[in-house]
């Protein structure tokens, strides 16, 4: 089920009830797609389908047609999730299958109050050695979506793309530190990056978030979004802030993916919408909440496998409704 | 300059803009008044007026006219500190002054992200053996206002007044932990409770904040507004939760106060428009979120004393804006 571009008519627009017909923008995802290990207060899986790129695919899915993989896996990937990524419309093109080895694995156990993890097992495998081709016929998708890869290899992808319309980028202290002036090169050529409230101010050596935007911006990001957990998020324009809540989730089940699935939501919601505006990317930072708040319900990505338009659609008015401040009188 | 309560007539109105003339509330404030030494980053005072009567006092009379504060001081107090009250308006009927001994002291030293602080010093003097005495004429307040005091003095308040249309308390981990039982005496007759997340948490033994809120709310409270400093506040309400932003504060220079600030902007703002909905609570929550991003601009209550009602209705509009949700599409 892969979908051309010039399939953006009426019939897509059926399944994708966001899709703006005519004007949506092609995604490109760029990540890890790798099996985990989880184990949380409430439960436990040996061995779920993970990766970044795997949770941004899954979520933009939900958006727009035109989702496009570019990862790598092992020998022992199985059809099943080659399956579950196709049934929802991604095409896979740029999915390499290395017989070479196996696929990147994971295991972690979170503790009591979900807010932290221990790293039980990391095995690398066939992404140890992963760099980014692009095919031919995904080079000139109009959004570049960087999942938390090394920063040399999303430079790497950014070499390989045809102007894209907009680059949207991931990262994490482990780069901030280990691979800072590849990062800063990357970030050049960055126009949204997303990363969390420790992770800025690590980046930005500025502890106040607001002095840490303006430093990052500088970096090269003319927008960038700062993730907080439980307290939300915020957006940073050129020339304004958008402070966005946290759906007030009763019972994490398991928040692996939710960052992911969080950029998911907002590159998703911007494609099908095909408006760059600083209010519109307000509802892509909502539609990113929206979509992280339905991931945490259950283990690994299995709640985004079966949603529907209508629930996302619910919950965006929820957060509005969370959120709205009365006229004054 | 004491206002009597049959004084809210047209010439009341126009110092008071905020005030919906004939239902607005009186307030009686009880807590510590004091003067406090503060060192930030940013600079340092060795004795400047403080406690959280003072605070709650000076920010509710920016809304209505009806602030009586009840508190005790010793034989230091400065007459030009009694001024800077009575110019604000506040009634000091219920002051007393305590001339065995001098007033309640404290000193800290904020660190240099000001999100801690170290107590340098503390004597409690006149205050340690302050028992809150409800003058007769203002045993009929419409709200009462418990300021962070041991919570047995806060239900001796509550056993002088009469029929109360609101009872407004904060608390904090100190008595959380040293006298849970009298608090929890006491929160069976508070309406509205004021306190940060790690108290919530304490409180409730929670983590959730969410699950907090409602074992918070069986203790008696049935609104409880939960602070969450740089990341705004959570309004629980009977049906429904607000999601309050931070403003975007630069340069904070000293944050003393700015608790006993917001409670004081969200009890005034609830005396001047004498409405109790779930919808104008939230509007109380964002005014007291202006008067703290205001009070934090300079040292102690400093910031307090030269405001104008333009100021407040901007940064009003600033909280909306900052967390305005578009519609869908």
């Amino acid at each position: 089920m892969n979908f051309s571009r010039d399939e953006n008519d009426v019939s897509a627009a059926s399944h994708y009830p966001f899709l703006k017909t005519r004007i949506h923008m092609s995604i490109l995802v760029v990540g890890s797609v790798a099996y985990d290990g989880i184990e949380t207060p409430f439960g436990k899986r040996d061995r779920i389908l993970g990766g970044s790129a795997t949770y941004l695919s899954l979520t933009a899915s939900y958006f727009t047609p035109e989702v496009n993989l570019v990862g790598v896996v092992g020998n022992d990937f199985a059809e099943a999730d080659l399956q579950t990524l196709r049934n929802r419309g991604v095409n896979l093109d740029g999915l390499t299958v290395d017989a070479s080895g196996k696929t990147f694995f994971w295991a972690g156990r979170y503790h009591f109050d979900l807010n932290s993890r221990d790293t039980l097992d990391t095995q690398l495998n066939v992404f140890e050695h992963f760099k980014p081709v692009i095919p031919d016929n995904l080079r000139k998708c109009d959004f570049v979506c960087l999942g938390n890869i090394a920063p040399a290899l999303q430079s790497m992808v950014l070499d390989q793309v045809d102007n894209p319309k907009l680059v949207i980028c991931d990262t994490m202290n482990f780069w901030i530190e280990g691979a800072k002036d590849d990062l800063l090169q990357t970030l050049k050529r960055v126009d949204v990056l997303i990363i969390n409230d420790s992770e800025a101010r690590e980046l930005s050596n500025e502890s106040n978030l607001v002095k840490a935007a303006v430093a990052i911006q500088d970096m090269g990001p003319r927008t960038l979004i700062i993730k907080k957990g439980e307290h939300g998020a915020l957006l940073f324009t050129e020339n304004e802030i958008f402070s966005a809540p946290a759906f007030p989730v009763l019972d994490i089940f398991d928040p692996t993916g939710a960052g992911d699935t969080f950029m998911g939501g907002f590159v998703g919601w911007l494609a099908a919408s095909g408006d760059l505006s600083a209010e519109n990317m307000r509802r892509a930072v909502i539609y990113g909440s929206v979509m992280a708040s339905y991931c945490v319900e259950r283990f690994g990505p299995e709640r985004l496998i079966d949603l529907d338009q209508e629930s996302l659609r619910i919950r965006y008015d929820a957060f509005k409704e969370l959120s709205s401040i009365p006229a004054h009188d």
